[in-house]
């Protein structure tokens, strides 16, 4: 693989954007990689692991001569965010981010985008349920998928090389609008989320029931929804808070279902209960299929914790 | 591992049974065990692979002379069979089950346990979403907690060899009464369980995103609820239709909790969203503490897919 960037600045120092250092450098797609954080502990943190080239003071600083910036930040500071590395901006550099809503953040950052300067909003949909400087590597995005999401006057050429970097951390790279974005990742991310905190969070109130009940037998479904309620609060309130209309209008579909299939437990409808699992069961079918997730027996996990 | 029963008989093929076959093999803990499954497929499959030292062609050939017998099948049949081999039980037998639910089985089952024979339900959690007789393997209930759930007559040396069959299979062992467990299950498994399915239900019915989209987008959280979705249609429908006033108690506090963060993300209550995400993250550290999954960030899997 050869260089995409001479070079490419990281503004936010997490999961993903530890994850993209490991895999740019891995694959040599850029000269020099630059980071930023807000915290100074992660700053240092960062300089101890050697993750970035040069961690830098502020924002301003990292993304100074950068032919590629990256925000890798929650979804609601991204507005501030482009407004302060505005002016620093290189002529013909181009601005992207990895949020997980992508209306909101065209909303919020591309009035702060200086003439000359190429926006391509991007969302690569891969992650762990760990978060911070320590939590990346390099296979995050092998195999996984990374959406392009162009506004109307996204440069083509932009667009060209900001798909090499993802095709060269080892994504799939699809390109779609911001609606359909949102609305997908709606239904494929942002309420399973909902609905695993939710979960969670009624086990934990439970008083009948104890926390390390709950906790001891959790391997029998329960354990997989804790997973997900383990993501990053600050992250995911963002989202929620910045995709409201296409969360809130599949929740209140799932709702609907859900009330369904209550009624046919309430009124003893076996069949109805049946043909809907055995429709799901297909869906994860299709998954593996897709090389999207293994068929290894993951519930039992049971070699794993031996 | 010393030998706990002379013969076992196991009655239903599936992946429970199947992999306590292998887990009694790995630890020398039954002298025979035989095997029965209603359908020929099963058993041809059974005997092909080697999976039971004996199968047999009735259910009441498989029970004649065990010491133990484990009804490994779908909780709205445990009557119908406990039933059918009730005539050729051994005296001093002890009769035990794999369900999840019990309140329900024992009502079941217990009518037809002949004097002079031990009944002792128990629960093993541990399973994948997988099923069949192909599906096991001796590993299953390594650090895996089993429930007994004994009925008011239960023998105490009966529950005693019992216990010592599943921790010579790798198990914890605990001891609940049947409407604590049903109670306990409901909320780690059963209710995650049904919003699984009806997330991934939601999904497959929503014209205006592929199915396409849904599998390749999968792995930003989707893909957990699919994992459980894909489990044993005829077991899931029993499972709700027999724990049916439990499992609406949690499902009615789980809208109900639905409810309050659907409405903290419609008026933008970022307080009340980002508290509750902190605490359910607490809840994960404790599994993990205490040993019912690793800490490796499982949701990336990238490297399970290379």
């Amino acid at each position: 693989m050869s260089q995409v960037y001479d070079r490419v600045a990281l503004i936010g120092l997490g999961l993903i954007a530890s994850s993209m250092f490991w895999a740019i450098k891995r694959a040599g797609l850029a000269n020099e990689v630059t980071g930023y954080a807000r915290s100074k502990a992660t700053r240092e943190t960062a300089r101890r692991i050697g993750l970035c080239d040069r961690v830098c003071e502020t924002a301003q600083e990292a993304v100074e001569g950068a032919d590629l910036v990256v925000l890798c930040i929650p979804v609601g500071v991204m507005g501030a965010v482009a407004e302060e590395i505005a002016p620093a901006l290189k002529p013909g550099a181009t601005v992207t981010d990895v949020g997980s809503v992508k209306g909101h953040v065209i909303q919020a950052v591309s009035p702060h985008v200086p003439d000359g300067v190429h926006f391509v909003p991007a969302h690569p949909l891969a992650g762990t349920e760990h978060s911070g400087p320590e939590s990346g590597f390099a296979e995050l995005f092998d195999n996984r998928w990374c959406l392009l999401v162009p506004v109307a006057d996204s440069d083509p050429d932009a667009i060209a090389r900001l798909r090499a970097l993802w095709e060269g951390m080892g994504s799939y790279v699809d390109e779609m609008d911001a609606e359909h974005h949102d609305l997908v990742l709606a239904v494929t991310s942002h309420a399973p989320h909902l609905i695993a905190y939710t979960m969670v969070g009624v086990a934990d109130d439970l008083r009948r029931v104890t926390d390390s009940e709950v906790i001891k037998y959790s391997a029998a479904g329960f354990r997989d929804f804790t997973r997900i309620a383990a993501s990053d609060p600050t992250m995911w309130r963002d989202v929620f808070l910045s995709n409201k209309e296409a969360t809130l209008e599949i929740l209140g579909r799932f709702t609907e279902e859900l009330f369904a299939l209550q009624r046919a437990i309430r009124t003893g409808d076996g069949e109805h209960l049946f043909d809907y699992f055995t429709r799901t069961r297909a869906i994860r079918r299709g998954i593996i299929d897709a090389g999207q997730d293994t068929d290894a027996p993951d519930f039992g996990r049971g070699k794993a914790n031996t």
